[in-house]
Parts: C-alpha cells; structure tokens; sequence
C-alpha cells in the first residue's frame, strides 16, 4: 500500500491557482488522470491530470520531455489516448510520475514555464473512458444495501448464507459503459407481477441508479496465477464513480438462476477523473468485520488490510429533474455514505478475483456494488430510499419520485476529507434517462 | 437467413485431394474461418479458412489479389491477425468471399494456380483466438440441461418459472478465453457443504466441462437500439464449439444472488474453426416450442424463426484421460446431443440481448448454454451424466470419473449432416486440466 509522502503534504500550494481553493475538487495532493480532448476540434484524445480547474496535457507535457527515468517512461505511457499502457507499468512508475507533476506544478517550481503552454482549462474539455475495458466485473461490498434489499426479498432472512464469507461479484457488461455525460434510453424488457399470469413486454417502470465506485485495474495477472492479499494493491490503479443503472422490475423477473443480465447492461455510468490510490493514502483507515462475524479465510486476509484497508471516503447522490434543470433549480442532495462501511476491501475484491486463477488485464474494471450507508436516510438507490417503491422521495419543488422518470439526472459525488489533510474530490458523474425506443416486434 | 446457393451443391469437389474424403469436416461446401500461424515461426497472425488438411492463408491470397468488388474488401479484412474487421462487414460481404473462395477452390478452376501457393498445411499450423472478444454472454438455452440440473436442487420443481419466457443468460469472463489446446489449473476456491458449518478453502473438487456452441457476433447495433427478430441473424457471424469448465462446488456456494463467478472465469475453450452461417444453411429445421408451452412473445418471434430457426447439428463430448493418453488409447466418447433440442434459437438470442438498447459488437461471443439431450444418456456435463456425482462414468480401460480429474483432456466435436448434403464439420475443441497451484494464503 502507497506510504504517505511529500506529494500529500497538506501545506503544498500549486502556481494553479484555482487549486488553491479550499474547497476544490483538484488540489496538487489530488492529481487524477483521466483521457480529454478539447470539444469540438478535430484532435486526438490523451492522457491528461486534473489541476484545479485545468488540465495537464500529457501528450503536449510528454513532447517536451520535462522528466527522466521511470517518471518520463510513465509520462510516455500516460500520453497515450487511453491509459491502459500507464495502467500496465505498475506503482513504482506511477508515484514516480506523480512526484514529478507534484513538484513541477508547486508554487516556486522552476519547471512552470514549461509545463504552463500544456495546461487546458477544463470548461473546454470533454471526456473519453480512461481505458479501453477488457472485463467489468462488479462486486456486492456493501452490506447495508444487501441487508436491505434482502430485507425486501426475505424480510425474516436478509442476508444470504455466504455473504459474510464470500466478497460476490459477477460479471458485468463491458460495451455500454459510458463516461459522465451518458444519456441512455429507458430500457424495454419482460417483467412480470407476482399475481400476474404471464409477464408483460414494455418500458421499464422500475428505473434506479447505484451509488457504486470504480477501481481500476493496474498490471494484470498471468492465467492461473493468483494474486495475493500482500500484493493485491499493486495491481490497482486508482478509483472512480460508477453509477449501475438497474431495471428493478426487469431484474426480480429474470435474475434467477444466473443472475442479473438485461438489468444492468443497458448502461453503466464512471466519473472520467481516476484517483489513484496513492492520493487517497492519507485517509486509509483500520478495516475488520463487526465482532461476531466469521473473520476472512486466510486468502482474505492480510495485516496490512487489517490495519488500513478501508478508505473513509464519503459519497454521494444527487438528482435533477427535467422540470429542476428548466426552472434552473440545481440538484438535490439525496443522500451521503461513506466507502470505509464496505464489508471487503479493495484488496479482498482483487484477491478474491483472482483465487482460482482468473486473470486481470491492465484497464479492468471491479465496481464495488452498491455502497449504501447503515441509516434508513443512506440507501444507495431508490428501491432503498422509498421502501422498494412504497415511500417515495419528496423534492424540493415538490415533484416526488419512487423511481426515475425520463429527463432525470443522476449525478454522484465523493470527497476524502478532514483530519488537516488537503480535499480529494472526485470530480462528477452525471447520467441522464431519455424515454424509452418505439417497441420492437 | 442465408439461402441456399451454389456454394451449398452437394456435388462440388475441391482440387484440394483431402477436401473431398466424404468424412473430412471440412470439404469445400463448408469454408470455416481461424486466425492461425505457422508454428515455431516468427510470423504474424492471419485468417485463415480450412478447406480439407490445408489452409487457404488469407493474408497471402490478398497479396495477390484475385477477386474484385466486396470479395476483395472482405478477403482484406480476413487477411488481419483477427476476425473482427471481416465480422463487422455483415453477410453480403461473407457471402461474396464465400462465393469466390468456392470458385477458386472448385475442381478445374482458373485460379487454382494463384490459390495453391497460399495453402498452408494445418498440421504446421497453431491457432488464437479468431477474434479480440469485447464481451462474452452465455446463454442457457438447453431446457434438458436446465431441468437435469435443477432436478437435483428442486425434484419437485426443476424449471423456474421464467424458464419459457424469457431466454435466460449472464455475462461471462473474456479474458479467460482460450482456443483449443488451452490447458489450465484446477482452480482453487471457497466451498461449503450443507452440512459443513464454515466453508473451507482449497483445490476444487467437482470440476466438471459443459457442451456448448459458441456464436460470434458480426455487425454490432448502436446502444439504445435493439435489433429486431427479422434482422437478427445479420448480425451473427457464425459457430464454434465452446467448453464452458465450471467447478460445481465453488458454484453451489457463490452462486447466490448473483449468478456464477469464480465457478466459471477460469477457463473457457472454444474451437478455433468459424463456421459460418451460411455453411450451415443446409442444415436449418423449423423451430417451436413444445404445444402447451408459452409461445415466444412477439419480440422474440418471427415467420424465419418459426421456418428455419433450429440448426439440425450432432455434438459430442469425448475424454481421454492421462492414462489412455500414456497407453495410446484414443478419446473415448461420452454423449452425444443435437442443437435442434435447444429451447431459444440464435436468433432469439440476439433479439433479446439487445432489447433493452444492449451494445453488441463484432467479435463478442454469445454462448448457448448447456446443450444436453432429452435421453439420460445426452448429459451435456458430467453433473448430468453422473447425477451430481452420485452414479460414476465407466471408462473403457476400467477408470471411473465423478468429475474431472487432473490430466483429463475433454473434447468437443459437431457435425451438420445427411440428406444428401456435404457433411459440414466443426473440427476440435480440446481442453486439459493441469494440478491447482500452490495454496496463496
């Protein structure tokens, strides 16, 4: 796991100023990647880091070769139009390349003049995926939101059996994951109604998002070659929001026995700024399950896990509606949970992966599953917040909502904060529900 | 759906010998698709299409350029290390390849000497995977597999009830693909018998293959739009054999709620012989379910679907175990099923993966799902064969199998044939387990 070092010193100030602000998202402690390209011109995508409200260039930076050693060799690898090439190096190189931008980027650094000419302000940026994704598998980490949702299912029962032992994932679909920005088409589907005979084709009526993150893969694993909990953080690269869009009628319907399908593959939303786990090393906090509970299989565990495998990280859900963004109302804050109440860590997601020889590529993808907080107010979606449709949420505009109309954005949000430690942020991730296509038959 | 045409006539023979032994898998009439290079040699991947014992090496073909129009885009497609350019044309430009690879490799045709220069012999040749796979799917389209397997969970009760509606799948792991030959460690994981109180940890004891057919997705449909029924089989490439390895007792205990993991992203084995569509044209048999039995709602129903739906083709599960293999004892046959006996179609498949506005693209692979006949003898796994363990397989040299064992090679094999027509082979999809590794702890 990433030590604390120079580069999270809270006291550092970048001659960016807008990362200077207090309150921002992108300070020089943060420095997340992401692949850009500025809208509307015909020019290549590549790599770029988050600077206050600017972008680095990495393409432009990489041209003048302001670096050397490891740290030139990742900046070459992160100039590239996506960042599974950077991904693959492996951590030596990416804190190599981070120090390097840490120091040419701080108030006073001699190399401002020529890393200046390759800043590009954010406001003219669109972004692309960060990695060509090769698998996206998503886990289940979050207990309360299974508790809860098995609440709905098998009140007397919530929680399977293996949860408490086994961190569960299942695969999920790689080509419709889109960067904040996405708009999909409400999904047409079978569902069908406990007392109904036969099940009915149409739109989805049980629309809902999933407060999830991302975590991206670093160096893979050879097939048949586990990786264990003592090196599971090396194959990381950093984290990003994900937003599991999910058709809940669609889902109860067809999920059994294989789990859920076109549920979920409709449509998957990430955040484009990816923080890597190194800028989160100073709010890493002691990570155990409640006392009572089976404690992990030796596969599972490690000290270091023990002693600072969770991140305290709070994350959030916000929503607009069409009729919000046209009175120019902005979004409404539904909820807040914090990512240290997972039951598995991030490195028990990676180990757990890879147990029985699967293997990771550089550029995978592993959502965490849903993160919803231990309150009632802290559902990580709607089925949650509204009682599985039965209380619905009330807006500051009086509109209400059980699950998502059409015109509807989500947008998550997360930040690492407190303790004197500078505000990582996460930046957003925005998704927005277009009506469903005309029926096909 | 393909027609049938000339390329489909019975009486064609090949100026290459070996295409015309009436038993070969691959006569003229068939024309499968492989990526494939010369073994022990420093050379670059390319398509290949077998044509008897040789190999029609595409990318030197296209140096030569011999045919005009959509054929010669099509064969400067097939001639990249993978298929998905090719994939991605659709069927006219197939169709055009198909037709002049037929022409040339017919009995007296002109082009014989531009073509003969460019056969490899596949006894020198190794094969990768035909395609880079962005997302592979796996069906569950065998209702006799279906209701064998859930028999021995539920006697009273075997198929759930969305079972008849809706065609039932989950997404799979890519990465894990392999091509025949693979070989890969018996995988270690969680397992927990009913009675056990805690699980344990360790090498898999229930290891067992699964039959199947594996189809590859030609041009993929932008998100949000579903491909109709009547235009389905426009986007499907064609056919190889796939070997779904699945370890039965991490299944039993992960499997809930979300669907099979770890009991299956170890390993997946497919054949490196695309058979087209077309190919098997000759071979398409009306399709229904049963009477009494739901009828296919409308999106997933067509007038081509009800005509010609099925696909009349025999498939085979043999082992040879590592001593037959020591003692020179050939495979030995375990079952045999027919694809026709699958509850959805190809097609079915297709519509309903992308009802909900699901992306595919050109290259993904679509499993079928267990394809087991109606008889007890037609297990398409050896869960099946051996009713959960319970009844061992008796081999001809005297050895038992439950579940695989370590140095078990499974092997897949299917044929299209009778009526008069060309047998239409799908060559061989081998497989062979090797010692779990080390426990990772």
């Amino acid at each position: 796991m990433s030590p604390i070092n120079e580069t999270h010193d809270p006291a550092l100030r970048s001659w960016v100023d807008s990362a200077n602000r207090p309150d921002h998202d992108f300070p020089i402690q943060n420095l997340p990647f992401a692949s850009f390209r500025r809208r509307g011109r015909d020019e290549p995508w590549r790599g770029g880091v988050a600077i206050g409200d600017a972008i680095v260039d990495l393409a432009a930076l990489h041209r003048v070769q302001p670096f050397e050693g490891v740290a030139a060799q990742a900046l070459a690898a992160a100039a590239q139009p996506q960042l599974n090439e950077l991904m693959a190096l492996g951590p030596a190189h990416w804190s190599a390349l981070r120090l390097a931008l840490s120091r040419a980027l701080r108030e006073g650094s001699a190399q401002r003049a020529v890393v200046e000419p390759c800043l590009v302000d954010q406001a003219e940026a669109e972004y692309g995926l960060p990695a060509r994704i090769g698998d996206y598998t998503d886990f289940y980490t979050g207990i309360h939101h299974a508790t809860a949702v098995g609440k709905l299912f098998r009140p007397d029962n919530p929680l399977l059996p293996n949860y408490k032992w086994v961190p569960i994932g299942y695969h999920g679909r790689s080509s419709s994951i889109g960067v904040s920005g996405q708009t999909f088409r409400r999904p047409l589907g079978q569902t069908k109604g406990p007392q109904d005979a036969a099940p009915r084709f149409g739109p989805c009526q049980r629309l809902d998002y999933e407060l999830e993150l991302g975590v991206f893969v670093g160096p893979g694993n050879a097939l048949g070659e586990p990786i264990p909990m003592a090196e599971a953080e090396d194959h990381v690269f950093g984290v990003v929001l994900l937003n599991d869009w999910s058709a809940r009628d669609i889902q109860a319907w067809e999920y059994q026995p294989l789990g859920p399908f076109l549920a979920k593959n409709f449509a998957t939303t990430i955040s484009p700024w990816i923080v890597t786990l190194e800028a989160l090393a100073p709010f890493r906090v002691p990570f155990a399950h409640p006392e009572g509970d089976p404690q992990p299989l030796p596969y599972l565990d490690s000290p270091d896990n023990r002693a600072r495998g969770g991140i305290d990280l709070t994350l959030e859900v916000w929503l607009q509606t069409e009729a919000m963004r046209r009175a120019g109302e902005p979004p409404h804050r539904l909820m807040a949970s914090n990512f240290a109440d997972a039951y598995w860590t991030v490195a028990q997601m990676v180990a757990h992966h890879t147990v029985n020889g699967c293997n990771l590529q550089a550029g995978d993808l592993l959502g965490t599953g849903t993160q919803s907080g231990p309150g009632e107010d802290q559902g990580g979606s709607l089925l949650e917040l509204t009682c599985g449709g039965q209380k619905p949420v009330r807006l500051p505009n009086g509109e209400t909502r059980t699950f998502l109309q059409d015109g509807d954005t989500v947008l998550l949000r997360a930040y690492a904060a407190g303790a004197g430690r500078a505000r990582i942020g996460f930046g957003e991730c925005a998704g927005t529900v277009l009506p469903a296509p005309a029926l096909v038959v």
